[in-house]
């Protein structure tokens, strides 16, 4: 039983490093964001309501939807890279299912194709509303391993 | 000679329209986002570099570069609409040309197709660095206009 | 214990009126694909490799596997609206994430959101090389149900 | 003055490797399509209306547009990469901006970014109808260069 995908891992400090070069995307702290699951092939990032992310009918704004989920499907593709690996988002679609209304927004990133140059992850974002989970939208991305580039660049 | 795209204006005060539900888009300010250009179809949207806005390199985020295309892409399409509509923006689909490494962002959006129902975009993103422009981003993005349920509600 | 999804079907004779429409498909008989499955929120469209569907490497043409699965699905959307109504693709976004290499194409469509005006959906490709089974393929798409005017007019 | 992009041309037979490298592409064949322009960074192709590519409503299909739109944008691409390169499609994202209703449609793809591994082109579609061209479709998409696997394998 495993919360990760199946796929091989590269890296065996793959959750400290995921972890490390997630603390290092500023805008993850100044919007509120949290990491609170690392797995082979799997990141959940966690982001509280506030007027600081909201758009203009006090909804989490579709760009910080996308924002979370680039990253939860980001960070899924990079645990399973090598050690000293960095990552790139290439490109990613977003279709927003549902209006991002309440107080809790929460993306499940999961890799569908590691590659040795390319990756594709989905993400699905969830809001909770008054301790009710809704997926208000979809995302589908491709990613570039960075070879000899430290995605932790001290 | 004009600025803006060709397509029909509804609302004669679209300019008060789009600014009104800008200031109210309250992950704009708390970035340091600002609209610099609205026009019939086209909207520009600066957001200057600070390590509030960066990704794990020091580059911008590659959320953030959609935060903004999708604000810029869906309030160019919002200018079109009729006093009282409302915007949502129903899927954006962003690639990321180049790093997104600068000290200014730019986000330039534009109406394509206006519809009654939907309306289809395109942004471009550029980066600055050094005072040189560079295309960092694309975007195409799918918009619904809400009808009888004002944008901007007091 | 069932096939399809759990959203409510508002044609009971769904599988009739998806089976009419895809009839009238000229490319889908042109290609020589056909429809294998239908359940509520659920198609599956299946299409043999030939000469007639290859690109440049004798694989299958990427718009071809983009073809079939914007049928499937757009069928499968189309499921779960009412009797007289007809269905357009508003946007799909592919990923090709393996060579469509193999004897056979299933594209597997499935509904994510149905709704009032717009529906989302999402589809699986998978190509069969010597009996084996390998998602190459990945979609995310956008509907527009057209009420008022059949899919299917006489 | 010229007709294709200002990036650089690295085969100076770009257009023969282009060219063979789509007579291979069976697809085009089979649903009647021609390739009428090649120029660096540059390509169109044109696909005259048959029962042999419609929908149920008796226009283009939208995966035969999104067929025409691939292959112009990956040849686009195509034209700048190497002598003894492949390319292929890594993704792309197709908005169905007005029916392709007509009798002509013509796919014109351009190159954003070339890069050495991947590289950005965009196509917009045109559907001609009594002789009247109106935009259909937008595309954005990712190719990826294959080195040392010549596209057009004898």
């Amino acid at each position: 039983m495993s919360l990760g995908t199946d796929f091989p891992v590269r890296n065996p400090d793959f959750e400290k490093a995921v972890r490390d070069s997630f603390a290092k995307q500023g805008i993850m702290d100044h919007i509120g964001a949290t990491m609170t699951v690392v797995a082979p092939g799997i990141c959940e990032i966690r982001l509280p309501y506030s007027d600081d992310v909201s758009q203009q009918h006090g909804f989490f704004h579709g760009g910080v939807v996308g924002t979370i989920a680039d990253s939860a499907g980001g960070y899924a593709g990079f645990s399973l890279m090598e050690a000293g690996d960095g990552v790139l988002t290439v490109e990613f679609k977003l279709n927003l299912t549902a209006p991002a209304d309440g107080e809790l927004l929460i993306a499940r990133g999961r890799v569908v194709r590691p590659g040795r140059s390319l990756t594709v992850s989905t993400a699905e974002v969830s809001v909770v509303k008054n301790g009710r989970e809704t997926v208000c939208a979809i995302m589908q991305q491709t990613l570039m391993r960075i070879v000899g580039r430290a995605d932790v660049s001290g």
